[in-house]
């Protein structure tokens, strides 16, 4: 059997979840080949060994640029934030290998499309970490909407909101400075349901989009702890976004996203409206949807709650009892039995480079939109 | 006990709903007068006549006008279609009735602006029919709000989605022609949520707007039944209207209503964020809320689901036990009864025609934004 | 057109929801009667006169008897206390008056019997305000039963918890004490679910009960007001009810009362499972339930949310529109009109006294099995 | 690094989920020693080869007793039907291996106690697959409950209810035979939801108890096909179960569990009310629960949505963000993280094999008091 050796970079947040798919992936689906954590890449390399050795990877190394040019790498898994994506895509295409990069790809669509034409041009295969579309739920979507059951889309209204921003002595990081995060929650969580409208409804022609940032400055930590002298740092990037959208086949739409709503965890939710039924979601109820179709008897129509199970995409792997609830992380292993699959047996993958580039021109229309308070064609965006 | 004399126009579902009002309302509060259902108007005696019988009425007439001027009503009540609201309520006021109208106001600011200006300069009361912020989960909105429960707000999502017209085989009818309705759904559910927003938020200063007539053509009914010879009307106005719009107090939001929306029977639905918390409402459970507030302990906050009940307001007065459930009917009754108390108490009445004028501001605003792809600020707008 | 003539005795929580009742239900619902609010009765002729001008009632009486015998009552509605039911229904048969009156009908089944005999004997009209059974979405259960939707029923699960008790220090009153109230929550609240299982489901044959009085005395309150010499009251009878059941055609159940329920305020919930499908109903969220059937394709099953609308039974009275809501007032108006239609055009009156002895053999039953520990037929009881 | 090597029995349903949490559970969780997927039983040696290259095992045998008698299995995990249960722990313990068998542990309690008392004479460890105990939700609700934040629990309601049987042309199998399964769905799944109410609630004193076998026979497979000539077999255990049960702490409650619940897929649900507050739990939703504590102001009480998060117990492993969402595996992965640390760091397992027959004679004294048609007392059974 053929063996998929992951060169991963970066250990936080996605960098565990990766691992996790990596490891529990051979045991959910069966695959085209073995997946081998090879080799791994933190900012130093004792804290990449250390990584390593609780991960479970056979190598470690403080240099980045090692690992994309490391033989024994297939594939790299860019778990870093975002100002870092496109030097190491760029690196890794350069090396031949294989990319699975988490989102956004970059920080604006005119690096995106560089590194889009790059893999393109090598002939490598990239994969871009949108996993909320690999939810089985999100299959049987598209499947419903395939099939024509609530006909023609008329609708779509999403959002991707969170809290974890509310707060406003919650420190400076990162992701609040334009250079290192790009836009603000408009890329970080709005790209996600962005990307939802793309694979579910399809292409956007034509944005208007309102940003606002709330709150202007947050405390800044000096080694990890708020400093005493109550220094404040400027918050670069929005807070909280909205947008019209004109999808091309018609359809209209409302997009939301927030990093400061009270109260919402995981509050990627859309609802879809056609003209023989509608479609309900909530991720933070990631294992149901709820379906209207007109074609039940009228005294009986009604939202139904579809609990997945294995007659529905994907989720048999998992259990073959239905309703028995699928969660986060099996997102990701379906996202990672894509990538395996891709490389090995030639299955499609998707969201690859060129879609997450259509995301990113999506968010700088929305930006340009913004600054000049007009609707902005996608065809306007590079 | 003095008495309200109410003379009725238009007996159709506003109509009706006002009837039931009207009888229920001394049942449920203590009123500072009693009502008397004294005269009615329909389009013709005959028909008029009927439905005095059927409603309990004293007086029956086919011409609205010998209603208005005559000496023992008290206040005019309109529930005809909205292009006869400007005529029937300018009557009313020069004959120095007070008027309880149904929404929206008018077809357009201007009408909208002359009927207030009207009703201001001869000094009568007026009340429009925006039923759903009586509903007492609505005034404990208000009220958690004015508490600073969850702090400042800083986004307003509201739609008002109905499905009535999503079968394109339903016939063409009056609201669905400019001249007779104005906008579509726009102004005919629109409103409502605009004036929702308005009550619970405040003052909306700029909007962008989208409208979309999905289904362009209805089939014309003759006699009340669908012509064989495939006749077909267009439609005039607006199935599905979106907006994004910045208040006063520095707030941003969506807007969102469609009479084409599958599934969706009344769905007026909220939410709003504050720094502090959020709040959740969907008319389709009119006798709950959804509050998060952050200052609940941080591993045990959540929404929660609060029943309305005697400790809210106007609850009381329909049951003194909790969560037993308030109905439609029950909106139009507080609303009653805020006309008796404004009349014979000098309580405040509201929404009057002022605040319906700048509802009907809110909608020619969307209409020019949409016609010119731009941001328009209320300023604009006469 | 003909008169109903309403004696009302009692001018409590319920005295005051009939009210509201009869005043309103002229207004939505056709009648073969006209509703005249003609005496009422309160525990001193002060209090009853004073009531009489709120409720806007003709004419006042101190004493109970002297209105069961006015020539100008046609039907006593008895909103008393339960110790007082039986006293007042017995003379108000002998008066030759049809009955309306509050649950549970009697203190025990003898009682109950001695009154249905007495009110079948003198034939005379009946009807018991178990007004959850008038909800439409009760009735649309009902319907959906009988169509054989769900397919034969297997089992049923019902419970009515509320907390209005929850709180230890809520004071002492008469429903904590046996000779007036009967049983606790099993009478009082118990009588609902049992009844509604009864028109849902059928005839129990056969029980067996848990009871439980949680909080065993409550603070005696002196002239409205807590005493400050500590002074407590054995509470006498059940504040938890748990039943098994099994019906006579074959379904077995569970039934479970409470008053001592945190959280619950109108806690009447069911799900009934048949052969071919489950429903799903809970009293907080009145107009809507939950319906699985396993017709839908396998792939696209579910609960679906059916919002009652126009095309239920009785709903179309309340509004033209689907899904607006009714509330816990609307249900007393469906039940008085079931009282006008029972009397004037001879329509069934359901549940009559009869079917309400029924229940009070079950409440029988319960006490019977929970002393003996046992399963207990309803044969057993007189 | 220690080792710990597993030897599988049984590769359907159960042990592919065991298999997913042997190789996911290291990413999630820091162990106190590595995971060896060792060797593997089928039943035979073909279908065991071809399993153990599948499921990732080192080594395979058709024999099951050289697999628990193998110097290189240091836990025999038992996934096989429940009638094999007893003799394989008996030889695993036998042999001195660590033991973690699924559920029922036995088909009564007599050879569960045979088991536990070996077992326990053996000094080796005992894990049992209640794994719903595992979610951390149900940790939630165990710590809000020995904090005191609902006060002392009076009542229990628990359901295990699916609908796997629905079908009376699903065919028969080994779980509706008595000397190979036991008891129906009281044993399969009550065995569920009985667990869940000692590890909440505690010790349950006396039953009484109501089953019911619904579908009488069933249609017989041959060769995994539906016989021709319509050969059916008598179904010999419960479709439904029904209990009353009473605590050792005074609590009452009922318990229902039914294999032929149309709809109901993974309807594991409880609501358990304190003094001061109410928790309910809908193993459909398993990543939330709702929590109404009467400590909030009195208007602003309700029940509260709680996503799972970082700040409950072991959330955090899986995903550092709040309300993100777990799925039935995630709990196989924790139950694997307690056999390890139970074994490895010396820390409590439970459930062992000592409460697994305490489940177990709760399953008997329910037989016989529907046998004998009376309450049973636990002390009853042996």
């Amino acid at each position: 059997m053929e063996k998929l050796r992951i060169g991963l970079i970066g250990t936080g947040y996605m960098g565990k979840a990766h691992n996790i798919a990596f490891k529990a992936c051979p045991a959910v689906f069966p695959l085209s080949a073995s997946i081998e954590c090879e080799m791994l890449a933190e900012v130093n390399q004792t804290l990449a060994e250390q990584k390593a050795k609780d991960l479970g990877f056979n190598r470690a190394t403080g240099d980045w640029r090692s690992l994309v040019n490391d033989p024994d790498v297939d594939v790299v898994d860019i778990c870093s934030p975002n100002y870092l994506h496109k030097d190491m895509a760029l690196a890794a295409i350069a090396a031949g290998k294989h990319v699975y990069s988490e989102k956004p790809l970059a920080l604006n669509a005119v690096d995106a499309k560089e590194m889009t034409e790059a893999a393109e041009k090598a002939g490598i295969k990239t994969l871009v970490g949108f996993n909320y579309v690999k939810n089985p739920v999100a299959q049987l979507v598209k499947e419903i909407i395939e099939n024509g059951e609530i006909g023609n889309i008329v609708h779509f209204r999403g959002t991707h909101n969170e809290d974890y921003l509310a707060d406003p002595n919650t420190p400076f990081s990162w992701r609040l400075k334009r250079e290192l995060a790009g836009s603000g929650t408009l890329g970080d969580m709005g790209s996600h349901i962005i990307n939802m409208a793309q694979y579910l409804v399809g292409d956007i022609n034509e944005v208007v989009a309102d940003l606002q940032t709330v709150i202007k400055e947050r405390p800044l930590l000096s080694n990890g702890q708020a400093e005493n002298n109550n220094q404040y740092a400027k918050v670069e990037n929005d807070d909280q976004a909205h947008m019209m959208v004109r999808f091309s086949n018609g359809a209209i739409g409302t997009l939301e996203s927030s990093r400061i709503a009270c109260g919402r965890k995981m509050g990627l939710t859309y609802e879809i409206t056609g003209t023989k039924g509608t479609i309900v979601f909530d991720q933070e109820r990631l294992s149901e949807l709820q379906l209207f179709t007109n074609t039940d008897p009228s005294n009986r129509q009604g939202f139904r709650t579809i609990l997945v199970g294995p007659e529905h995409p994907d989720y048999a792997a998992f259990c073959v009892a239905s309703g028995h609830g699928l969660g986060y992380n099996d997102q990701k292993i379906v996202e990672v039995r894509d990538l395996v699959e891709g490389i090995f047996a030639d299955k499609p993958m998707w969201p690859d480079f060129r879609t997450a580039y259509e995301v990113n021109k999506i968010l700088d229309a929305a930006e340009l939109s913004y600054k000049e308070s007009r609707w902005v064609k996608l065809s306007e965006i590079e």
